[in-house]
């Protein structure tokens, strides 16, 4: 009998009802037909979902634990998303709250290959919070971008990513834009110094981000980006193995609020599947996250709750991101720690043509916080 | 300057901010910075979203429709879908509830190959509604799963498709699974003489999912299931280029509920990347979408609201499911029309020993139907 995993569910109900919904839960993310008419004694016992747990939350919301059948997911990362949360997506009173994978079943997944340590060793950082920033707005040629992003690494940064809504388009295509971006930061960082990083923003199916991959490794470039709920959990889950050089940043996009808490699905899903940073939206800014939520997303990344050694992961870097400031950074230091890179792009943008002193700016904000008295 | 497409968002939010609210969603879906620190005019007239209407629905609800330009599109399908709902989707109060793209963009996505017509023409029924069941559940091996699919089509029976559940597990590996169901429903389909059609269901990255299909062609299968919201747009986009005859199945898993209304997640932008029929769940059934959605759902699948002729899409074929009954078929029928395919799992395997008994009463009970007098 394979093991199991335990997926979580916070679900709106009535109390007469919690059983009947949980056990309805249960054969939904399973075998999604009435187990009555299910005849094989092994399916019934082994593949049928168990529910595990109900815990009355108050105020009519319930957690349920449904215990699944690692068997039907087998290592396919859209088939693990197929199976915690595919069918009961569709109803709307229904949340996936947390996912607790076995060790064979988190043994199967990649997580981080390179992870926050070895970002931090590529940077020559080994203990400080990490800076990045944005290339934007969507409409700039290849050439403007780069000139941008030349400016973000003459002021010492260590990460310049892609907007993430840069994608191939004619204004500025993929085999324009990064090796220019690519040069430009290298050449500002032969004169910082810093090994600042350029990572560009991967689009189209799986076959297409592998040559932009290729493009960019041949253009000197480490890192990249990608939206794994648009590009499919079993594309990134495939470009993670393909390209163990390769730094995965994964961006939230399309990831939702409210259907998939944002701790499980950006903290532990998208490092589970290959992720090394994961960039979620932080509390105080443009998006609604709360600090706890965010609390959360960044232990998780930072903690990958699966395995025991030596199946463990190797922890992920959190990226606070959308709608941050310079004025904001040693609050943002002190709520998230060091292992952190905070990404502010618009308030930096907004200094434009003292964009490099901006950026210099929040460079060295970083690197002299210092951590208030515990 | 590229035309624009229309995206349209219901919004909560307080009369008083709702302005202000309806601009920050036209920024953030496209340059995603202060428009104030954009020195390019041509980005400000010609890429800056605008807000083009902002109407009071009542409640605290406004719906705002919002211009993008088709030039940070291009011709990606998971583009479409990133400037669509990327980050707004971050947003727990915002749902897109409505898509209008000009003719230049719907023409660079190809709509379904197949579709409705098509998917008639090769069963040869062109009048009735379809009828169609599910492989299930998970767990049973290749030979048990193949067992089923012959009973089902010695029902005569339309489509018999897999689970949704099932992908590629040890339990019935794709290689082993597909071959032999293909050939059990060939073999009653011989006897009945109905071209009953198998569709295997698809897993994993794109590179996978090519080959699972021409596994499948080689075994004699037209037609396959796919999760676009899983595998990812990009992927479904190309996989309907690649194999222009293989009829493509969408299938709504990870699809929610609440943040894209569903005519226009499933109804709408499926077909759009290719789907030629799309499974819906069902009012009255295991879901809780209401008869005025599933009916939206199945009109945006028949009737593609993009483009004008030529560059109107073909229809799609809408597939209600999900605890449909054979009991309900007249009522279904009267509600949905004939051209639906009804897809009736459990209740049709909840027969058990008399399956193909139980298929054939289905079949009988679609044909029979009359449409109401109207």
């Amino acid at each position: 009998m394979s093991p199991r995993l335990v997926a979580t569910y916070r679900v709106r109900a009535e109390p007469g009802s919690i059983e009947a919904r949980a056990q309805a839960i249960a054969v939904e993310q399973s075998v999604e037909m009435p187990p009555a008419a299910i005849d094989t004694a092994r399916i019934l016992a082994e593949v049928v979902g168990t529910v595990e747990a109900c815990i009355d939350r108050g105020g009519g919301l319930f957690d349920i634990r449904i215990g699944l059948a690692t068997e039907t997911i087998g290592t396919d990362a859209g088939q693990l998303l197929n199976m915690l949360f595919g069918n009961t997506s569709l109803h709307p009173d229904v949340t996936l709250i947390g996912v607790d994978l076995p060790v064979t079943l988190a043994a199967a997944f990649p997580g981080p290959r390179i992870g926050l340590a070895g970002l931090r060793a590529r940077l020559g950082v080994p203990d400080r919070a990490l800076t990045g920033s944005a290339l934007k707005p969507q409409g700039l040629d290849a050439e403007a971008l780069a000139a941008l992003a030349g400016r973000f690494a003459a002021g010492g940064i260590d990460l310049v990513k892609d907007d993430h809504g840069l994608a191939d388009q004619a204004t500025a295509p993929f085999a324009a834009r990064v090796p220019a971006c690519a040069e430009a930061v290298r050449r500002a960082a032969r004169a910082t110094g810093h090994p600042t990083r350029y990572a560009p923003s991967l689009s189209g199916p799986h076959g297409v981000m592998r040559a932009q991959i290729r493009l960019a490794r041949e253009a000197g470039v480490d890192t990249v980006l990608v939206a794994p709920m648009i590009a499919g959990f079993a594309t990134v889950q495939a470009l993670a193995a393909e390209f163990p050089d390769i730094a995965l940043l994964a961006h939230p996009a399309l990831g939702g609020a409210a259907r998939i808490a944002p701790e499980v699905l950006i903290g532990t899903l998208f490092p589970l599947i290959g992720a090394d940073a994961a960039i979620f939206p932080a509390h105080g800014g443009r998006f609604g996250y709360s600090p706890t939520t965010c609390r959360r997303i960044a232990a998780a990344a930072r903690h990958p709750p699966h395995g025991h050694p030596p199946h463990r992961h190797r922890p992920a870097l959190p990226v606070p991101a959308g709608g941050m400031t310079l004025a904001r950074v040693p609050e943002l230091l002190d709520f998230y720690g060091p292992d952190t890179m905070l990404l502010i792009g618009g308030n930096l943008l907004a200094a434009g043509a003292e964009l490099t002193a901006a950026t210099a700016r929040f460079v060295r904000a970083v690197a002299d916080h210092r951590p208030p008295p515990t």
